[in-house]
């Protein structure tokens, strides 16, 4: 017997496919408009979300969560006028629903494009800010998909309070009902219930830690494309500009520690090991870095009485830190290095530092990472400085989208194909 | 604890991923030495090949097959030769990995290229012919991936055979040891622990029916490509040439009936209903096609004493016969046969007859199916027939790949990215 939970999910997709059967055949101006409106609804209403975001902060005191953690949670007018800037600037992108990726003619005549369409209902599961409720439900109506969200539970009324503007903005200028929904309950079940509904969701995004991930992978039954995270190198190469390696090593670990393309394990190539550490470890020293190292680079920091020194254990080079800590080892080779990655890495984000080329391309061609670096920081793995306009987060799977996932990764394609009455023979 | 089964399974994953590995990093050309290997393997080793296929025919015989089975099932020295031909006609094709998708420089200078790579180890899973075994493992070794069979079990013995000869003469060319495995048991649970084992298996690709499917898609932990059924439709609008609907309609039934990308509904617009049906029975009857038509098409068609009538029902609108059997409805409009198609068809090929641009461009618009025709046959959704040069499969999925699955669907994408010390401020 289905619980009422489950009744409630179900209902909630049959209506989003609903929704997304409207959504497919808008107009780009017609979904421009409805952006438009979600934008300005959000600013009018402004009282109602702030009224409830004040309810989740109270909430998240009385629960006791950090300072730091409240403060992501806290939306204000400022912060509410930047999210409908943010609507606004989607609507100005351009639309990737109905562009042909290619097109041909077959030698008996008929004419075949690929060409981009909407998903249909996309299911997007989020433990971060509130504002992610926006950022998410917009890109999906911009490509033509009707959404299911599912935020954190600390943000449960702020998100139900964006979400309601969003869908009455957007009503209010075409947009079908049932475009933007969330789910209501800060209930866990509910996430089984969303992934087993491949009859309604024809996608699932899960951004956040082991155990969302593993809620929805182990249930799911529709295609999931993961936002996992990120174990991200630098390798220091043996022909590396130390100069360089120090600069891209410290702004991959330190420009902001709290992301999937932070760096947390830095290679460095025995032979420049002792020169690299002696110029970096003053600089990671300066930032407050605690740096779990193995034996051959604890020794020569110690030397260098680092401040913040630990040995590695195995599971250090498995670590997503997320915080100014780094996992330190030295390797004897390219190779080595390409071996580390491959066995303890997350396949996210990898740069190699070097000035030897031939050693550059064996790096970019043999890391199996969705971004690979040649003399660049790993921060730079981010929609919006791969130029995307948007983005809906960093895949960490390797099937439809890898990498930052923008606005064409929130479509699929179809083939038309035109006759004059051919059949096959 | 873990079954013996599950041991071994898990066994041929983990050497699947480290054969992975080293394919990933071959050139076009070893691997196209490696696939003439294999044809030739496949050639020399004929006599293993026949007797092992002599084996699993009479396992046929004794359990009862019926004959177009056991001759779907039956190789000889010309199909192993065709098969081989396969083979070296994929080696001729080129190679999509390495292959530049786009590429672009950000105004900091950082040039990003998003280039083809393979996707690793990917499994494949078939109920068909022993052939697949070839055609399937060949197209993932052209591609650089690893891949592992899990063909029919009644041509097991068969399977096996065709894919140690694969495995043995590619090793003798270089084909990397394991690149291509089969599951050498008929326990079903074998599919389940394929299913399970994502830290090995990339992408699940299911080939078969509704119990397959459900198999894999309640237990998979990676990435899922269907390969189901077809319910196609053939609608014949109002402003339809009736003599091209005719040779269409008995084109997508009639030209290869046990196909997916067969017509198994016929929508005819009740305007021109009468006309068509009078110059469709006939050629209907002579082809030997039972009709099970809607009360509409049933009292015009007993009119014209068709002689194998039936009253559709309800189940017969979603029912895929893969045989001389057809499902034949009246529509009042364009708007109820896309809602008849969206409500039970399979999405996967679906065409119109007309004669009207508007009302063409309408369906090929508003149609969500995989492929969408204006007057041209539904068999037409074929690897070959759009110039894929081979294909694995039409899938009905949505994501990475939807209808005809090339050497470029066995692929994915990384970014590389090339710096000149740039780091994120």
């Amino acid at each position: 017997m289905q619980s009422e939970l489950e009744i409630q999910i179900t209902e909630i997709g049959r209506r989003a496919r609903q929704a997304a059967r409207a959504l497919a055949v808008l107009s780009t101006e017609q979904k421009n408009a409805a952006l438009l409106g979600m934008a300005e609804a959000l600013v009018a209403r402004a009282p109602d979300v702030l009224a409830a975001n004040a309810r989740d902060i109270a909430g998240a005191e009385e629960h006791g969560l950090n300072k730091a953690a409240i403060d992501r949670l806290r939306l204000s007018e400022k912060r509410l006028a930047e999210m409908a800037e943010g609507i606004r600037q989607v609507a100005g992108l351009s639309d990737p629903v109905g562009q042909v990726i290619t097109q041909w003619t077959r030698p008996n005549g008929i004419a075949i494009s690929k060409v981009r369409t909407p998903i249909g209902v996309v299911g997007i599961i989020y433990e971060s800010r509130p504002n992610v409720t926006s950022d998410a439900a917009i890109l999906c109506i911009k490509t033509g998909n009707a959404v299911i969200l599912r935020g954190g539970s600390e943000s449960l009324h702020s998100n139900i309070a964006i979400a309601v503007a969003l869908q009455a903005g957007g009503s209010a200028h075409g947009l079908p009902e049932n475009a933007v929904q969330l789910i209501p309950t800060k209930d866990r079940e509910a996430v089984r219930h969303m992934a087993q509904m491949d009859q309604y969701l024809d996608l699932i995004v899960p951004r956040g830690g082991h155990s969302l991930i593993e809620t929805v992978v182990s249930h799911a039954r529709m295609p999931v494309i993961k936002h996992y995270h990120g174990v991200c190198h630098v390798y220091v190469d043996r022909a590396a500009d130390l100069e360089m390696a120090v600069r891209i090593a410290v702004n991959a670990k330190c420009q902001r520690p709290g992301v999937c393309n932070a760096m947390e394990t830095l290679l460095v190539h025995r032979e420049v090991a002792g020169e690299f550490l002696q110029k970096a470890a003053p600089v990671f020293a300066e930032k407050g870095v605690s740096i779990h190292a193995d034996p051959a680079a604890f020794q020569q920091l110690s030397a260098l009485n680092y401040p913040l020194l630990h040995e590695a254990r195995e599971e250090s080079w498995s670590t997503e830190y997320l915080d100014l800590i780094l996992s330190l080892k030295v390797v004897d080779s390219l190779e080595a290095a390409i071996a580390h990655m491959e066995h303890y890495g997350s396949h996210h984000s990898d740069a190699i530092i070097t000035r030897d080329a031939a050693a550059a391309e064996r790096f970019l061609n043999e890391t199996d990472s969705a971004t690979v670096y040649w003399n660049a920081s790993t921060r730079f793995t981010d929609g919006g400085e791969f130029g995307f306009g948007a983005e809906i987060g960093i895949s960490t799977d390797k099937l439809h989208a890898r990498g930052p996932m923008g606005l064409e990764e929130l479509t699929t394609y179809k083939y038309l194909i035109r006759g004059e009455g051919q059949i096959r023979e």
